[in-house]
């Protein structure tokens, strides 16, 4: 049912820039799409072989390679030596566990971003790990799978006078951070319609699945908020330690991206603060609920209880007793029964 | 029942400064009330239409233009080319989801401010975004829907010796701070008395609806003060990096305002603190509950038990029993039934 | 029963230094009492109208004006006149839910205190403001009504040989200062034994008022809490930015009261961790009571309704029935009864 | 039963430095041992009377004075006026509810150290104060009452070539303070042994003091782990601030003490944690055992019930009704009870 | 059953660098095993007597000696002596309870690290302390007893073209303190499996011991967490105070092994999130199953006692009563008791 991991642990007393594949594969086939572009012109290809991107030649000022699903050691070693990338980068990009982070080799800034996707009920949160590796006219892309995360900026590309053409491989690298941050807000909206669906079911009539669903919906959010810090802090370190990859003017873009994150952490806030406070309603509903049936049994003790013992004295085999023989005896104790009863009754009502 | 919100992740992708209209729309029509005024005159008008901010004449040394509702990108485009606006500042002005915060462009001080208003029961709080442009002898204000919050400082300045009117740009943008930061007073106050409504109910006879308002007054109270980091941040930002906008009499009022959110800040700790206790309360008063449901339940049985037994007993139809024929068996029965409830009751009472 | 509070939305769009009595007024009448001394003399004196003290001619070296109850801005408004008080400064002494600060207005030092009063049951906190003007050879003191707090004090100064006659202004205000934040011990040691009786109380047999005084003693505890940072924020900047008012003898008094209140400070995580630590006593307390009700219950039900039902059997009106023509076979039936409860008590008892 | 505690508010107004014994008196008796030592020699006295210490002549290089139980305010005035101390300090040294502390006055260092015993079921902790005040050649060691803390360091003098004779007053004050820390591990390891203690029972069979018992328990570690932040800080300080009263040596042995500290206050983390954790088990074990109870119940309910109904139906007393006539009649009714009973019993059983 | 502890409060009193040892023996005999390398051989060999590392002479330019069991201080202090370490650093090594912390000792580097296991089920953790001496040449390994921790990285020396064998004390040590490290992934690893089986457990049906499962799972994760703490700090401080005993590209590793921990840290919040959120999933589930049992209680009451109540009104005895001698009588009072039953069921289930 579930697909085995590679565990991190594997790893353990191996030489540092090992490369071992940990984590799950998550597409069967690896693939490349190639876009290379300069400002007057634009070639989209598909590389067949892992290998040939190492013999690419790239024909303008700008080459964004967009690797998907690569798990194989060797090949990702040959691209590594073709670009001269660092064994600890290369390692990072395997091991698809990896914590958010931005990382300075020399010519090249390295990043690691997660993308989310909200699964199916009970809600849970899919995980993909996206390596960019940024240098001069050029950015490797590693993701876990294909996905239509960045199909907007292809598109902007592929417009003859576009902007992002011409701009330089900062803005392409801006581009790519703004969609995976902008990703974040379809996630929170679609956390916001769940726990508003949660909301009105247990203040409504919460069916047998609600604990478990506050539960997962919990972990989701609270999974979410521990992967944000690392995203703050990377996004902040843009703008201080790694800021020598970006102009100016995609400074003041990247602060915006900063602002986006520190504002989708407090809505997350918000939705963990909802979830303490739904599982809280939950389990006081919970007793409330403890509370009326223990109310209906007492009453319906109440009320028979005092009957039966009645019935039950008119019923003993005494000799000589009180009533019997009267001819509304019968009448004068089944509504002595009734008047007991509703005496009590009332006096239970008066009590509440 | 609803409104459809426009979700904040439409725009992934999309290039920076791309003007698209995000979160709900709150008035059905636009307006523009423009407030132009000098030491010894002021000329209040109302704009039939919007692009015709962008060729007014300015007669006097101030200009503050009120825009309420304006969600068009294509009018609000033409303004931002009028005025000299950066594209990422008319993006904040759309997307009304924004986070309170102070940017600087140059000669414009960007600032977004939240107001609130305390709505209908269950309490709820109705959220405003006002975005301030404040430049040399202007100040745009965008509202969300025209509201009465800064009437009283409309009023001040159609006094002929208003000090405000002489006074600068400056102190206009301070007032008009300092009424939205009062206006958080008036939506604590409401909370403080919805809040001592509340304990007064839970403490006397709580009724149905307690759970969920104990819910909706915790999400008010959460959700205000998230807003509330944001505010301080803000203003105190106002004292350090955007100083040269203020003058230094207007930056001691501004410490002032900054002391007053810091005051609302440790309210509505107060008031969250006040929450989780009234939960506690209401959970504890609810097992409280449980449990003399129970003792009466208890005592019902430990009365009527015994007593049943014994009639039960004195019915049954064995040929020689003890008491049967006596003639006061029957008084003999009912007074041991009376005799084992009244002990039992009396052990079950020394027991507590 | 509650005293109409006037509200701080009222002064919502004023402008900065309007005056308004904000608050509850908490005496009927308002007052002024003055020492007037120097290292050899003394003049005590009680002037009948508050507009006198713009007047008053100073005899010595220092004046302390004492002035309680005042409400009335025109009165303020004068008195601020012929002393040079800043606008800002009036308008917080009017305004009684000051937060407790200290501002630096050149000549003067402006401190906002706040002195608590343990009140009736259940517990509760009355709070009094106290605003200190510190100025060279003068030093007026505003409180929203008259209190015994520095009679020893004035005791002090009484006496014809006092250091604190010859001492200078500043050992006044910390002397002031100093008996403020001695108050606070006098509450803590009124909360810390209503604490150890609400302890004796819930540990042994909890009243029905039981928790609501959890909930108050809470309140009380965190309220208080919440004053004390801003006190000790005050303690140290008086230290730090408002340095050159005090004598540097005076300065290590100073860090002797700020211990003061770090000390305070601990006393109150004492009483709020001990207040959670109740409620979960409480709560956990009460659980258990359910318990032993339902235990009770059980075994009253686990007693008599096998025992009925052996009577309803032998009740029952088959025309041939074992044991009914036994002559003993009502003590068999009576018997068996017995014999059944014994071991149904028995197993219950085993399990447990 | 409870000695009256004299209290901190007592001092409310005095002049700072004024000498008020303040905390309970836990000796009946003061006294004072000397350990007068140098390099070569050591004599050991105690002397009669408090006063004798004002007028001792010192004979050797160091002079460590062990005081204990002194509360008279004379008499410790003369010994501060002898030695030169400071009013501030006297006044902490009679105050024995002071925080932990180091201050400076000059040629001396003062110390304000807790040493902390664990008390008689239910678990409680008792504390001394003990006030160091080291200066060139002399230790004064201020002690609530007598105790064997120091008992070690004393023996360790005591041999003619012990290294702590000719190695300064710096390496006697660290040997004090090392045992005073290292006492704080006597008191985890009690805890920590208590813990378990209360561990096994809550989850074996709970006593009826067993929440009293974790109420405690939890004071104890939460009135520990409050005082242990100063006692950190105070170690940190001396490192920092008052280093020039330590050699280079002792301050390796100082930061070796320090990170005990940090050890300790670890360790009570861990203890607060399995407190709160005990508690959550025991209430969730609380609400087991109610649901086993009321199981119970309902198997009695659910068999007894229908059987009595049963006898019920065939004790009426209908002219005709079937059955009543048939010589297995009443085998015929036992078999339907028992048949119900048993039906009923396994639905139950499959439910759950 | 348990290992008696040698206790930490044992050492009060003692001077510094007094060698005691403290903390289980986890290893009946204690031995050395020696790997002496330089770039071209390695001779590995086992020393017969922990007194011969004292003697041994060095061949080639690397030695790591690899100590465990030792508890003799005997032999730890000839050793020392023998290597010039430092007395606090032997005190440090005996004392098996220490803190993971990094020193430096002139020539040596001092590290003290965890190495975890977890153990048989209940869940718990198997914590070794592993004393790492780091000097020219010389890398002393003290542990408490043999394990295959550091097997991988003795293979890799023993190539003969191993990188390690050339790269320098700094490289080696930086795998050992890697292999530590990653070894804490398999112990998070194993902690997640457990968490998995324990919430679908709690999610399905929750056996008894289910509870004490989950508080020692909360432990196991609350002390990992607090141990991991001081290591991040020692690995920064590593890069930071201690960079010197490290070259640049180690350097370089040792900020990855950094990022590590934060990684683990991360999941060790996720795993205590996860444990909260089951405790109180299971609390829930607990009081959810109270009310399933209390509403089968009810609704077996419900329908029987008034059934009963009819049968025992018709066993009276009265001379005169209806129904009783109709022929259809008897149906028609088994059809009321049929009929009541199905109304009150009616009712109870409408409600719901």
């Amino acid at each position: 049912m579930k697909k085995p991991k590679k565990l991190r642990s594997r790893k353990a007393g191996m030489p540092p820039g090992t490369l071992v594949a940990i984590g799950e594969a998550k597409t069967a086939e690896a693939g490349i799409t190639l876009l290379d572009f300069g400002p007057e012109a634009l070639v989209e290809s598909r590389l067949p072989e892992m290998r040939d991107l190492a013999h690419y030649r790239q024909q303008h000022a700008c080459l964004w390679a967009n690797i998907y699903g690569l798990r194989d050691p060797v090949e990702l070693s040959a691209i590594g030596t073709a670009f001269g990338l660092h064994p600890l980068m290369l390692e990072d990009i395997l091991n698809t566990n990896q914590r958010q982070k931005a990382e300075s080799y020399g010519d090249y800034l390295y990043l690691v971003l997660h993308r989310y996707e909200v699964g199916a009920a009970p809600v849970c949160l899919v995980q993909d790990q996206i390596s960019l590796v940024i240098g001069k006219g050029l950015l490797l892309c590693f993701q876990e799978r294909p996905s239509k995360t960045f199909e907007p900026i292809r598109e902007r590309l592929r417009k003859s006078n576009a902007v992002l053409r011409s701009a330089g491989m900062d803005m392409l690298a801006y581009s790519l951070i703004d969609s995976v941050v902008d990703s974040y807000f379809a996630v929170i909206e679609q956390l916001d319609e769940h726990a508003e669906r949660l909301e009105l079911e247990i203040l409504g009539r919460p069916g047998p699945t609600v604990l478990e669903q506050i539960h997962q919906f919990r972990r989701c959010v609270s999974q979410l908020r521990r992967n944000l810090h690392p995203l703050r802090e990377l996004l902040g370190g843009l703008g201080r330690e790694h800021a020598h990859y970006f102009g100016s003017e995609i400074q003041l873009y990247l602060r915006d991206v900063y602002d986006h994150t520190v504002h989708i952490l407090e809505s997350l806030d918000d939705l963990r603060d909802l979830a303490t406070s739904l599982l809280d309603v939950h389990l006081t509903t919970s007793s409330h609920r403890v509370n009326l049936e223990l109310r209906a049994l007492t009453v319906v003790a109440t009320i028979f209880m005092p009957a039966t013992l009645i019935a039950g004295i008119f019923g003993m085999n005494f000799r000589s007793m009180p009533w019997l023989d009267l001819p509304a005896g019968f009448f004068y104790a089944t509504g002595l029964m009734l008047t007991i009863a509703v005496v009590m009754v009332a006096l239970f009502w008066r009590r509440r």
